[in-house]
């Protein structure tokens, strides 16, 4: 069991989800307002007409912070590229040293009105609907560590190459921050890794160094880190060979009936966010996750 | 994971759905006037009633492929036997070099009226339901390769053993040739080995060399090619030791969900398969593949 | 497959389900009277109030056998316990030698009405409803054999750590005695292990040694024997570190969706189990099995 040895490692340190400045500004609201005003944009898309294939590069610095901006953004971008029948194939990276993304922003859930944290979890509904019932073929080149919601963001491609660098980790560590993760980040980790190692990686909140990771099958491949693009574009090559509508279909029946619990049930989930978010215990628990980060960044 | 290594070896060449003349007569119609005609049987049962074993020999040259005649032939047989209290145990076999089945006979769904494609789709199920939900204890014998509907007949047996020959591949590739696995054969698929190595090799249509297949669970045991028929009949020994009322429960626990499944959504299932394999592109790639089979055997 | 190497082995000898005195007084109506007027506790608690953690050890000679007395027993000290908010983790274990639980207590349901039966299987089934779905973490040191019931009990626990010793082993061998594990041990079953494993163990009513056990994730860690409890204690610590709430709230998530099958069909499994354990072919069976039991000892 490749979770023991996460649980023995130093890999369970809390990492999960991320402030999108880690540190000094992290909570000041001129700094909210600067992210908020700010036109450059954290996603920029590559695509290759020739050969179908899009190249989605995170760059929101540090950490590619899943914000209301950023997804918002990356849902505006797939929308795009789903809609234009020439991209058959997307590839997701980073363009941040070290980090695939750390997941949720935090700043978009503490302190806010129920109002903007509903909004907030749309936006994330939104992205996983998005790419878990992507007809393109899309490939994580999982180029750093990758906890939370840039675990969950990887979990919905067909396919994760990960940088084979111990230093890096990936998992859904929610649980270690006092959240929970919500059934649809707990359906897509039984798709992929089976019921077991879900039950135990979310209960413990679970980051996994990359070779305990492909072990229990969270990512596919683990290659150099300076590979990591490199052997995704030439995996995308082999997946592009396969006829197109019968490989959508076939995905389509292999995903929808998780996709399908969300879709009915997606207001139902945005309230029981909201109402766990804005919890006082749980609103507590982000300060003091905060100023960990805070501390540790010092 | 076992299927990257198949789609990097020439496993994942096309080798899917089967053609019953394997070559120049393939499409003509005289050809298969005389199939049809045929009154030599492509199944023979040697049923030993000390033992309560019965073997099924698979014997429709050159590549048992999935023809109605030869479905039909199976089903008769199967409720035969199934209704024979004595017969306990089924093992499925193949006289025919290198290959265990070919699967589907795709002449069987290309140029023909929609009237006959459901009723060989009817059979298709009727084959599945029968195996799938059987009393006995079935193991299959897997000789030699196994694509496609071949792979499904031996996943609806109770256990697999699989002649250790790196030439053989085993696998649903449907895709490969632009067809869709329906929902049965991928649960029946899931059921063995999981969702997340059923969602890549259905995506991809991947076929399996032996070592691969067993190390996914595919097949559950590899032996010489000249052992396979023998340790069938020794595993199937030690499983008629079972008490056999408590055996078959169990296996209908297991096995009861997945059944109901396509029971409740039989014809359905048929219109499903009809409107989509009489489509123009359907029809095309079917013919497409079985030109590319004529000119691998000229 | 793990189970190949078990069907190989010496461990599918029947030793399922068990007889609480183990030999000659094995149906005498003396014995049970005096069993039943038994003062002496069969479980005994011992509760560390500073450290939030109790450890629950089995012990009733000879083999921990899962009475209607046992059961009643365990599920007055499981409710006092989880009653208890500081209590927040468990380690169940064995002060019987050799044996972890020989499960449920043949002479519950060997000669008895159809009540007394179902009164039976109605406390098994609150063992199990108490258990896996407790708030505790909970821990199995499992420090010898485990067949049928006392798997099931060890299945409900949170992580399962076994004494690594050849001559025990452990599995839901139900089968063997001609008796079919309910769907509820199925579910557990394939929860841990997946649904393959399930199913080749479930039909032939596999014991697995501890190295195959643990090869098939039906336990999670294997220690020397005398290490069991120490090593749970120290795995109960780490997890005691994880947020609890939000632990809690994702193992709820986790198993309250085959918790709930068994409680809005539970007086149905009970029908179900006395209409099945009081036929004339069952009992025989029982009869049989307690001989060879007593022959055996002998």
């Amino acid at each position: 069991m490749a979770w023991r040895a996460a649980l023995r490692s130093k890999a369970v340190i809390p990492g999960l989800l991320s402030c999108s400045s880690h540190g000094r500004l992290c909570a000041s609201p001129t700094f909210i307002t600067q992210r908020n005003n700010s036109t450059s944009p954290k996603i920029k898309v590559d695509y290759d007409q020739t050969t179908g294939v899009a190249v989605l590069h995170m760059q929101s610095p540090p950490v590619n912070s899943l914000s209301l901006d950023f997804l918002t953004e990356l849902c505006i971008s797939l929308e795009k590229l789903e809609m234009d029948k020439g991209c058959r194939g997307l590839i997701i990276t980073s363009n941040q040293p070290k980090v695939f993304s750390a997941g949720l922003d935090i700043l978009e859930m503490y302190g806010k009105s129920p109002e903007h944290c509903g909004e907030f979890w749309k936006v994330v509904q939104e992205m996983w609907l998005k790419l878990y019932g992507s007809n393109m073929v899309t490939i994580a080149a999982i180029s750093g560590s990758s906890p939370a919601g840039g675990c969950l963001l990887s979990l919905t491609c067909d396919y994760r190459i990960m940088a084979d660098n111990p230093r890096y980790t990936i998992g859904l560590n929610e649980t270690q921050l006092g959240i929970v993760a919500p059934f649809w980040f707990k359906e897509t980790m039984v798709n992929t890794v089976g019921h077991r190692n879900t039950e135990v990686a979310l209960q413990l909140g679970l980051l996994y160094k990359p070779a305990e990771a492909l072990k229990i099958g969270l990512v596919d491949q683990l290659v150099p880190e300076d590979q990591v693009f490199t052997v995704a574009s030439q995996t995308m090559t082999k997946w592009l060979t396969i006829p197109e509508h019968a490989r959508q279909i076939t995905k389509s029946m292999m995903r929808n009936p998780t996709i399908d619990k969300l879709r009915t049930n997606r207001e139902a989930d945005i309230q029981n966010f909201v109402s766990f978010i804005t919890k006082e215990s749980i609103q507590k628990s982000l300060r003091m996750y905060m100023e960990m980060l805070k501390q540790r960044k010092a």
